[in-house]
């Protein structure tokens, strides 16, 4: 089991280490400022286009993309192993993924459309997604199901005389209310009698100005909105598509869905390493910096041994994360629900804690702001719930496990 | 031991059962309507105002107030473990505490004033803090040292020509920018040479108009800026008062903040008992309200053991808290130092991990604010810095015990 | 809610606390060394029964005797707020309850003689178990059924002849080896077609040395026989009693059951914390006594952190046990069923955690036989499992708090 | 970092696979029996010498030899990535790893005289422990100080006439009474006024029957004496042995311990990986074959949690202990000290926990002799204190982390 990324991936990493370096750690700051400044939270941030710029010109752009779609990048794509020690780079700061056009949703979304688009809705979303001219949502969460399980949506999609007709309500929509955003993949049932319970979802593109598709609110989760990129309660009142708005064909939604969500799930774990990583990193520093009772932080036993839980805590989310990426790549994510389960339902709650007690060592100030612990911790936690509550992975896991082993 | 609190805080509890009832729950949505919609998020909300007469005038006004001051309240004055369930009750709601005029952190401050200022001060600014027209703060932490020891506070108070002249920075300082915030109660250094280093210290008056002093900006903890009420980071610079807004004395700010601290860290536990146990019950509905996979969530045995853990270390907490106040009401703060420690460094960390559970029972949506849990879950975060990090309070007790059991 | 134990059971404790300084501590190495050189280890160790009759003389006997049998013992009967704080000082050192005819299994036999058998049995079996002249044990557990509910166990009696014959296997049948054990109280199944489930079982009283019932194996736990008390697997392989054997009644087993089991539960509780209590004070000695890298223990924060956290944890325990009790005192243990497996579900787990915590400050030696702890550790972990497994309790205890809490 | 192991240890995977499937885990029984049964507890055991012959012939003997001691092993040696999973399979049965000649202490004993002993002292000792013929023990540790530094270390190693003589006393020293046991390798000072701290030290070689040297009892842990290997306290009384029996050379103790200790903790955390694996495969089985309240274990969803959550703290223990043992492969141990400590505060914890957990579903029988869980639970806790408190190692990579970080 070789986890060593390919030369072109160490390359990419030292330039990816040094754009971080120059260009947005000394950021964070007026970044920080321009969003506090800003009239409309979901806005697009000059600073934010000249960092995409920048990145682009230094060929630190769409990382993401797989090796399986060298044609849609110019690095020629990068396999899972490849692009974890670059996502944990990018998660150091909650919004750099986006500099390098790598952020959730877009990159789900964008290989949504690499796998599974025609090529007229390539032309018309993908190309502006991969440009970063354009934002998308990925609209499949309902408030009122257990939407881990992609077979309780209820969003109804019905054809109508040449058209997709949708009516319910989604929400937890990633990116809705930014004002770039463009375009929404949009899962439902168009056949909810079929026996087959796999066979009755279907997935349509609904741009963002179609009638009938209101955002009820901006959600937030533990204070945050996490703007400009957010979180949107939505409702769907007769929205209608062309028929030539489908995804992959009806009935074909689950597939969708099933293909999109791994390593949506991946990337979250190896940006939170990132972020257990820097609060580690942040911690150190405070440690050296401050004294009570006489002494430095540095000095105190306990905090040598939370620095050292921290830092074995981090090594092992890392392997976890690399493992799985390693598996996936030789194996494909169907042959790897295992190991995506187990770093789905367990790094999230791993860097929770981590940020926890690098947060504690920084005294009151840990919880604000001034770092980027707390949004981190926000993050880490969220994680915990999106794409399913760790609880219904660690069901299936389990249940695995025990097959397995039990003969 | 007896925990059995009064018959008349019995009394009390049932009609403030009954106030939460009828007044404050179906209150919530509204309540938090209002601030989305306030233009200021620091100026009162008309709600407040209504629920704030409605009780006065139900007799649930300023229930802290400690049987050693009957003349300042109806009620004739509580005992810490009279207070505790009815602080328990009013923690289900965040923002509750303030309706019944027994919020954070004007219940400490009129402490103060009762204790420890003159006739003239409680005149000016404790008559109109008992009637709610009025809101003060407490300025004694800094961002620059480690403020949980009070005699490593730096901001400088000079006498100069019949005033004192305030030079300084203070953060975290709750309440400040709320417009009915009128009186800042700060402490400074007046004597830092002094070779008693618990002589060093004074408390003046500032009263908010005063030149000199300004709020930089409020402060957000797990992104939540805690308005109408939040706190704020202050400079002091060349701030003047006359001499005669000295509390107590000069060289007696170390005395004043020992008497405030326990009381106010007694609070928030009590408060925080109420909302682990609100959150429990939301978990008890949400359980027989929502299914996965074929069976509600009251069936599966994992969720069992957890409303089970919660249930045992609710339990817990609140004795932990009641046996605390009664060892105040009986010994007094001063001997009950190792008890509050035991308190303060565990009640919040184990509410924070109960409704950190009950959360994740509700799905994405327990993260957002249509739950009073996300917020709650901030406020025990936050505890565990308020008034110092636990650990600075551990080593303290840790201490203390060794030597009481190493002979 | 009145925590406060009788002026009797204040004098008994002191009594016994004093007893347990001069009789008990200095003979633990004493006792330590019988047993590591009896040639049976579950013969009576001489000291054993010197330390007997001391603590006979000094009144300090049968103080589980509960108050609704104030005959049966020279103080009167105490409730169980007045017995918990004794059990506790007994918990301590783990051989020390039997010095005060306290111990497992034969106080919660003895309770059964007292609440269920006919005066003939009494005379015969609890007269000389009240004496300390004979010891006992409860044949319930079943290796092959999940015997934590009792409503699983197969043992077969079978009515024959104006006789009782058993045939079935039990195990963790304590006390069975023990050379003074002289009688068996024995559930199983007379009616095993009963429509209801709860009249199906009977329990009936073998004598040791019956024909047909043999003693298959001491088990172990964790290591440890727990000699001379220790736990037993058994046959029943056509054992024959006579009819007035029974206990009660014909199919009155599982109410039998029912009453000995509530008190059972937190006698084990009441003295974990004795055993918490003692392994924090262990690890306060050690903490000043011992240096590492140039400093004592006690010095290192970490060190405070953890006794702290032990300190304050033990409190919580100790207090759930309490209110526990209070409970039973006033309303009766089938009242207080939440409270009994809240207590039954934390305090085991809790007090392990504290031990190995302490322990742990010991250095290898913590483990090994040179101090109290290895062995109340074991404790500890095996009432985790004993009268049912943790999560047995937590299913109904959280059953019965989602029902209370969903309306 | 490729983490495969050559093919070499690949196909002596899949042979010792075997081998424990034939020949090991079908004896376990009869080896606790011979155990039983045995009147020395610390003599060899007929189906020790069995397995001991066929696993030569087997050629799984000596596994543990690393690479660059080729001439020393039939296969040629082997690298820490390669011994690790093969040191995993060993550590599923608790005395397995003798069975292979690959149990401490004599592993490490054997790298000593590989390294450090002269051709003379090879010949006389590592020859027959290479064969099995032997066993020897390694007598570090002392009662009275902080062995984990092992500058504390004061036995006291005198030049005399020719001779070294030994007084002092050691404990946890394994191996000890065992009877094929025949040599020491003692640690002491010879020099403790020598102002450079690692030159204080000797390593000399005390054959068992050398007058003055005397065990004092067999120690144990968690009740287990864990023969008949076991853990001895020793008294040197005046031990004389002649002047050739040290190692390496006067002064040189530290310098070997240093040498020996990485790999023996990095063998400890191997097995213990095994060990878990195991324990969860036992719980896999057990979930399927029992039932509680209707329904098998392996459909309640807490047990699903556990089992899921086991799998994944096992996967990142092995990746922990996998990339530690490349980098120790590449770069040698005295470059891996962070991550050496990080496994050897990490791994036996982990496994503890989820040993714990494995126990807890088998009901009361976990804790027993039944399963091969309670002696390997011992194993784990034993661990966290053998070669030093795991604080101790948290104290020196917490300082290196700081030091990494807070430039």
């Amino acid at each position: 089991m070789d986890l060593t990324p390919s030369l072109k991936a160490q390359e990419l990493h030292k330039k990816l280490a040094a754009f971080m370096d120059q260009s947005i750690y000394p950021n964070e700051k007026a970044y920080a400022e321009q969003l506090h400044m800003a009239k409309d939270r979901f806005a697009i941030l000059p600073l934010m286009d000249e960092l995409k710029a920048k990145a682009k010109d230094a060929g630190l752009w769409n990382l993401f993309c797989p090796e399986e779609f060298p044609q849609y990048c110019a690095h020629g794509g990068l396999s899972f192993v490849d692009y974890a020690p670059l996502a944990e780079l990018m998660g150091r700061v909650v919004w750099a993924p986006e500099v390098f056009n790598c952020n959730a949703p877009d990159t789900g979304n964008m290989e949504v459309f690499m796998k599974y688009a025609s090529d007229a809705q390539r032309e018309k979303w993908l190309t502006p997604l991969l440009n970063g001219y354009i934002r998308s949502s990925y609209a499949m969460t309902e408030p009122q199901v257990a939407s881990s399980d992609a077979t309780n949506i209820e969003l109804s999609i019905v054809k109508d005389g040449g058209e997709w007709v949708l009516n319910g309500r989604k929400w937890f929509i990633t990116g809705a209310m930014n004002e770039r955003t463009k375009i929404f993949i949009v899962m439902g049932k168009t056949d909810p009698e079929n026996a087959n319970r796999h066979k009755q979802q279907t997935q349509v593109l609904v741009p963002k100005d179609t009638l009938g598709m209101s955002i009820v609110r901006p959600l937030t989760t533990l204070g945050y909105d996490d703007a400009p990129i957010g979180h949107a309660e939505i409702v769907f009142d007769n929205v209608r598509v062309p028929l030539e708005n489908v995804l992959l064909g009806e009935g074909r939604g689950f597939e969708i869905a099933q293909g999109r969500l791994a390593p949506g799930r991946m990337h979250h774990c190896m940006r939170l390493v990132g972020a257990a990583q820097r609060s580690l990193e942040l911690a150190c520093k405070r440690a050296v910096s401050r004294s009570t009772f006489g002494r430095p932080l540095s000095k105190h036993q306990s905090v040598r041994e939370e620095i050292s839980r921290s830092f074995s805590e981090i090594e092992m989310a890392r392997l976890l994360v690399m493992k799985t990426c390693k598996q996936i790549d030789e194996q494909g994510p169907m042959q790897t629900t295992d190991m995506i389960a187990a770093t789905k339902t367990t790094v999230p709650l791993l860097v929770q804690n981590v940020i926890d007690r690098c947060m504690q060592l920084h005294g009151a100030g840990g919880l604000t702001e001034d770092y980027f612990m707390a949004e981190a911790f926000n993050y880490a936690r969220w994680c915990r719930q999106a794409d399913g509550p760790d609880q219904v992975h660690q069901m299936a896991l389990g249940k695995q496990i025990i097959d397995r082993f039990a003969e």
